[in-house]
């Protein structure tokens, strides 16, 4: 064997029980009582917990926006996942007008392969479907592993809107081919007709930048996108919900046998819009804004009950310097926030401090993400998968603040939080990427996941 | 007094009960037991049922549309709801680019008002708010009388369409000002969606028209009207309800406390889908489509249990030729069937075969419409109101045909129909105009029917 | 004509008029504008609204319990119903064991026809089946006007409970005769289960009345009671509805098609659980009790939406020194209070205040207890119906007090409830019964009222 | 190692993956990838399933009923589930008036120890808390290992019946020592009504006994039984739930949070109350009966769901002669069918013909009962766990029949099922106690299980 974890209790989705893990060709090899084989190198991990490697489902590394690109590029964007137990990163190349989908994730595939420290996957954003030549181009991104496509029901102006023909298409495409589509759900015309009025009367600061796109707005958005779901009878993932009516539709949905999919994300779980007027409110933006406490509450309500499905970052972080760019008008503050290395210890101290399970946490943050977009050799500590492990330590106590992140941002809305329990280590199938607060891996170290069809993962 | 009739059934949305009716100057003097007193009229209803006129909450006449004009104008269109026990009319006036409300009402109040043979009222369709202009006419409007707008949420292409921001500051506006938003609700996208893809399968037949605004493609509409009604609580009247699914959103808003009102036509209550595979499918082409029977038997439901506020025609009939444009390419089927001479006659049969009772058919065809339009002197036979009166034989049978009706139109998806009870005599405002089979009145006797604010007939 | 009421505001369930009312042989002979007709008397009600007598489908007058009997009996209770504006009241005489259902009306009736200042009809409670053979006296009671009955979900240990196949067959042969079912719902087997606890405990104040039977206890009997009225298709009526979820699952049941009305009374629209804590507690004990804010706050709500069907007053009054009984046991207290008087004058000030319409008012104490029990003479200002009239003075302010009431107990719960607007004048089949604060009426005026069908009010 | 089962399809309640599975001392000692270490045994599994044993958490062995013993004792009982792929089984002492819980459980522990070939557990069903006192007991109930207590809410007249408030104690208490409390939810009253009046007329077939227990009957039952464990925020496992309206009502308190868990029975999937119109009807006889095909349909739906959380057997078998009692009589059917060796291979059977997945049928008869129960030692295929496992073979194809099952008793509601896919092998902690067909164990090598509380498997 290459390594033996031994003693740990391993968690997984249903349950927690005292084992060893032997690791092999960076695939999990045996778990067992009392390994006696012999192996390179041997871990003991007594009173620690041994989890799968978290899957950040949701995230925007050099991304093009607003006039900048998100201040975490691939390098240092995986580099701070493998720091907070993230083995896999999905991220969200966007295809733009003129552009096919393969030339777009080659592109990117290019950009991320050789600074990827730990293994990546991609959704692939659809903003033109070029007169309907595109969703002729879905097949070859399953073939090549991509096996989820996004759109926008917002960024309207910015040309990245579909409408809801063009949604409806790209449902049944996708659906077609054995793919999801993820949706990004808001109402733009109605955020444009409440920015109008907020500028016009003088309302600039960050807090109309949430009142611009209160509950109803993305609500409306989110009851659309499951209808059209629905009525097509086509799997759907909600990214980054965030307000409790289109939540609950969602799952009404869902619970009615639909392929309704819903992810939120940690600020949504621990801001409420209440940040919006702080002094320092514009750090907070994203879109959807974080909700009021209504909405927190149904957040947490839902991910207790197992309703929602996964938990993701949307990391897209950006400077300080640019952040200020809206200090006087809301519409200018780009928009997005950092959180690729805070997910997992997030979700896990939750779970330390009894608010939900550890299973629960591993559900949401690894195995359902992995069940959801295909990936097969993920999501959880199975015989036979690549050994992404993280080993946690219920005791450690941890605050988190930009000084001890990996990422290149000079900021973060996660300044000050303190967590009870941190992961101590992460393997990257089998290699050790994070041990103790240093990062230890290297760039290009991370391989693309090639991707089953989405959904494979339920039986 | 002026006229009095005598020992008739008296109907209202409540009771029924026997009684004499007096009326002096138009109005109604007095209801009682044995009134005695002179009159210049005596008519014995015995054995007869007396109830209000029916309001027709909404027309097309002489409605430019498709390239042509709906084939009954104001004079012959008021002439058929006469004959029908229609004592008031509800007429869509549409502003168009460029134009005004006030201009437009009153061009087309000046087109009426010579031909009316019934009284009348408008609702003012509006398409382009003029960069937020428009929305300066509302209280102007309002002060006319016309005290309700409407949206369409299709004919995008047409350049008739509102889009969601656009319609949240015409629901706002018009909460405003005392009146009520109407709302087209069928979603243009996703039509466009399905008839792209039929046209380029062949699929050309009248079918194709249904097939392409399926049950979900109104009821995403609806669902989204009734979002944002509820969202800015602003009062919203969905007009020709026609699917179930749409249908039981916006009930549950209403039992919620929403101010959400619903209109269905006799169409939807009488036919299903079926009749688009007929030969003569085309003639029945109107928008939204009739449903298939699970629609048709929810709206029979809300019917009965008084969820459906009001039942109305959306006449708006065209002549055998002009159907016959689309014999080829539905797209091409001038949208609209007849109905205004039907819907009193059509609901008051349903009460006579026991689906209904009296008194719901009088609530949803006049007492309903009035209250929810400010027609305070219309809609009941109370002391003190217009003298819109109907004459109803329980026992008098009749058969819809071409050939009996009092409209232009050369053809009706009615015939044949046989109807169990028929009106023999309406009055309008104390004056004969309609007498068992002839058209008594004039035209130009119709008077324009100022309105208070909306929904000030609830109490 | 014996009496005209000129110029006042006719209300009706439906809409409020300026009318004049003529009365003839102690029925509506006519209602219009500027009645010139002679008359007897003529009454100027300008400024002052004319309502329908109000209908106490709910009393315990002369009522045995609890080892006394309530503190009004047929004639100080019809006396106060008259000056508290209502016109017929009905009482509920119990069949005990062994006795039959004629019998036990034939009693009561001979007992109450000397007294009644207004007029009576009865529901009757039935207890003991008799091994079926009671069933048996359905007919005959339904052929004597009497088409109501009651049971009790309760009073087990007194021998009042039926079981829920008792409460089936009831179900069945009621609808088979034409009568309704009513229900007093609460389940003894978890009341007797918190007593037993309570007193074991020494927690014996009146605060402990309410805790031994919370909401949930009179829920789970609200539920069962509506399952088996669903399941059996049968109409029922639950008096006294107190608590929010037995109400949810009754209009729940109501809304999908289902023939549950639903009673509520004053104490529970105006006064919480909170009173069970007051030095007088006890003198609220009734049962159901008054339940907490959430309940109270969804009886209002259903009062507006106009899901609960009838408001009444459940009046069953005990002297102070029958209450102080249960001074260190409230199972000792008597249970019920006084209202009969209040309904109206309570109901009426809601409207007055906003809090409701007068139409609604008019609906809840009215309109619908007439058409539910098949009082077809009875419940609204219709020509050829009795002239059970009140006249209610919008401006005049009343103070409830022990003082100026007209009943026979030393107490009342509303004692220093102050009420803006109160009735003037009573009229019973046109013979004035109360006139600003006195009682002008006489035992014996009033008369049994022999019912119709259940239900035979509604179209 | 004692035994190590080689390349077979190791199944979960959440994956499925090719592995080996090494044994020692009755426990699982590893799982791998080639594990190479030496073994007393191997067994190759390739192309195989390797499962957990199922738990039957239902049955009645030699339970005296109707005047008779059930047709299967703890050796022909557990015989039977060995060869069916039971490891564990659950059984029902009943404690009688006058018994206490330990001296009820001892006395069938002692019956049972000698016999049992399988695991074997017990749920206590309570009758009579003697004045309260029965309820001291259950502290020293769950100290034993038996954890949850079942309540009849019907054979009211046997004496088994427990009233509303003594459920409510029983749930209360059950909830304070760690304990879950299990219902048999129907409603005897309303049956005794049904009863009687079929008898009276005459009706006495097979087919009576179910409209004297039809959906209604059960539901009023599993909605009260609901309703008490939501109000008092106590734990509740409904057995044998076999209609859709108390299904659904537990499924909403289950969403909605509460800790309502719902087991099924093979019987009301497979067959329909059509059964009882057979001419072999009474064979079919079981109480609950087995409803109409709307429940059938909802109860799969609920299991693809994963909203009915068991399948277990309520194995309670009885003589051909026995069941022939009832010939002309159906209230003398001893109520109870066979099923202990028929519930997995059905269940996997169904999962093999793609109706719902190999992990749903783990969960369901394996996880989910051990996980409810507290039997931390069994219920997944885990590293620690006893090595209770199935080999099944998705090709081999079975008819079910009297003379291949195991047990006594002489005839089976199953005689000609044909099941796709059949049970090869079962291990009760290690042993082999079933092989292709035979029987290898032997009585007294079962041992009893000593459960952790109630829902401990919940993390
Ligand atoms: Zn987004
Ligand atoms: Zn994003
Ligand atoms: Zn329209
Ligand atoms: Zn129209
Ligand atoms: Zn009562
Ligand atoms: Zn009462
Ligand atoms: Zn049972
Ligand atoms: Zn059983």
């Amino acid at each position: 064997m290459d390594l033996i974890i031994k003693n740990g209790t391993v968690v997984t989705g249903k349950e927690s029980f005292i084992a060893d893990i032997a690791v092999k060709d960076g695939k999990i090899a045996c778990i067992g009582t009392d390994l006696s084989m012999e192996a390179v190198k041997i871990i003991d991990a007594a009173g620690k917990l041994v989890l799968p490697g978290a899957i950040d489902a949701h995230t925007h590394l050099a991304m093009p926006f607003g006039g900048t690109v998100s201040a975490d590029g691939y390098l240092s964007g995986t580099r701070a996942a493998a720091c907070g137990g993230v083995t896999t990163v999905f991220d969200y190349p966007m295809q733009r007008k003129g552009k096919g989908i393969i030339e777009t994730l080659e592109e990117r595939k290019a950009m991320c392969d050789p600074e990827a420290c730990v293994d990546y996957a991609f959704h692939c954003i659809v903003t033109d479907l070029n007169g309907g030549e595109l969703l002729d181009e879905f097949q070859a991104s399953v073939d090549m592993g991509v096996t989820s496509f996004k759109c926008f029901f917002v960024y309207k102006k910015e040309g990245m809107m579909v409408d809801d023909g063009t949604f409806v298409k790209i449902l049944l495409k996708a659906k077609e081919v054995g793919a999801i589509t993820n949706i990004h759900a808001e109402n733009p015309d109605v955020i444009d007709l409440n920015i109008e009025k907020f500028l016009k009367e003088g309302n600039t600061s960050a807090w109309y930048h949430y009142l611009s796109r209160p509950e109803y707005v993305e609500a409306e958005a989110d009851k659309r996108a499951v209808h059209w779901a629905k009525s097509v009878d086509a799997p759907l993932y909600i990214v980054h919900m965030a307000d409790k009516e289109g939540l609950e539709a969602a799952v009404e949905a869902k619970l009615a046998g639909h392929q309704i999919f819903i992810e939120t994300c940690p600020q949504y779980l621990e801001f409420t819009s209440e940040v919006y007027k702080r002094e320092d409110g514009r750090n907070f933006v994203c879109s959807p804004p974080i909700k009021g406490k209504d909405s927190q509450e149904a957040l947490w309500d839902a991910i207790r009950k197992g309703t929602i499905d996964t938990v993701a970052t949307d990391h897209c972080p950006f400077q300080s310097y640019e952040k200020d760019w809206g200090k006087d008008d809301f519409t200018k503050i780009p928009n997005g926030c950092a959180g690729i290395e805070n997910l997992y210890p997030y979700m896990l101290a939750a779970a330390n401090s009894g608010k939900i399970s550890f299973n629960r946490a591993v559900e949401l943050c690894a195995e359902n993400p992995a069940k959801i977009f295909g990936c097969d050799t993920k999501g959880s500590l199975t015989v036979g998968k690549d050994a992404d492990i993280v080993i946690y330590d219920k005791d450690k106590d941890f605050t988190i603040s930009v000084n001890n992140m990996h990422s290149d941002y000079d900021h973060t809305i996660w300044e000050g939080k303190e967590l009870h329990g941190y992961p101590v280590q992460t393997y990257v199938r089998g290699r050790l990427v994070y041990d103790n607060g240093e990062f230890t891996g290297e760039a290009g170290y991370g391989q693309f996941v090639k991707r089953k069809a989405a959904l494979s993962g339920y039986k």
